[in-house]
């Protein structure tokens, strides 16, 4: 049983890295680390699960702020070490901070010296819920 | 100077990981890993170079397969430890097992027992080339 979890190379902390993409737009919207028992719930619940490393514990995307991934499709690399999810994202909104995805910093490379420039609008109130890991 | 390498939050390896989106299709093509030097090269080449960790060096993508990756753009996420790479794919093989991409592993669930399914296509022989990370 359980072999699908074991085909998975779970690094030294037994995580893996997991990128989520909206299904429809194909943005990529975040990357989060899943445990086995994230992995597991995720496909028991069809709800994103991750492993909150900063908080060390489950948890479900969109528990407190309502923004959960309904997934789709779960996909593994071909050395086993990432994961793939296509997500259906309730409100549009993935990222903590209020924006529609994590990756709202773009490296603005116009200028001598390079720097990162937040490209996104800010959709709800940010920091209202937790919702970080 | 080199402001925008401080920024990012390297893990205790001195790395983070980097998506490989394909600009044009969408598809997510890889997760690799990249060190400063590796973000510094991509940035002054314009050619997406990792860090392998199996290999322990700098891996411009590509260099002995001819499958580079011309970067269109690279951002950051919000917790600062996750980069996204928009590329144009040469030969529109990014996997070193000769795929499209390197998330072939679809989980099937309609049985009662998951499990991983290729359901890529190889398009190139796989293994001619060591090209992995």
């Amino acid at each position: 049983m359980a072999d699908y979890l074991d085909a998975v190379k779970w690094n030294a902390d037994g995580l893996v890295p997991a990128i989520a993409q909206d299904a429809q737009s194909g943005e990529v919207l975040m990357l989060a680390w899943m445990n086995r028992e994230a992995l597991a719930q995720t496909l028991a619940t069809g709800q994103a699960t991750y492993w909150s490393r900063s908080r060390a514990s489950l948890w479900r995307k969109g528990e407190t702020s309502g923004h959960t991934q309904r997934v789709l499709e779960v996909r593994l690399d071909c050395d086993a070490d990432a994961v793939l999810l296509q997500v259906d994202q309730a409100g549009g909104i993935a990222c903590h901070t209020g924006r529609r995805r994590c990756f709202f910093n773009l490296l603005d490379t116009a200028s001598a010296a390079p720097r990162w420039e937040a490209t996104d609008a800010v959709l709800t109130e940010p920091g209202k819920f937790r919702d970080g890991g």
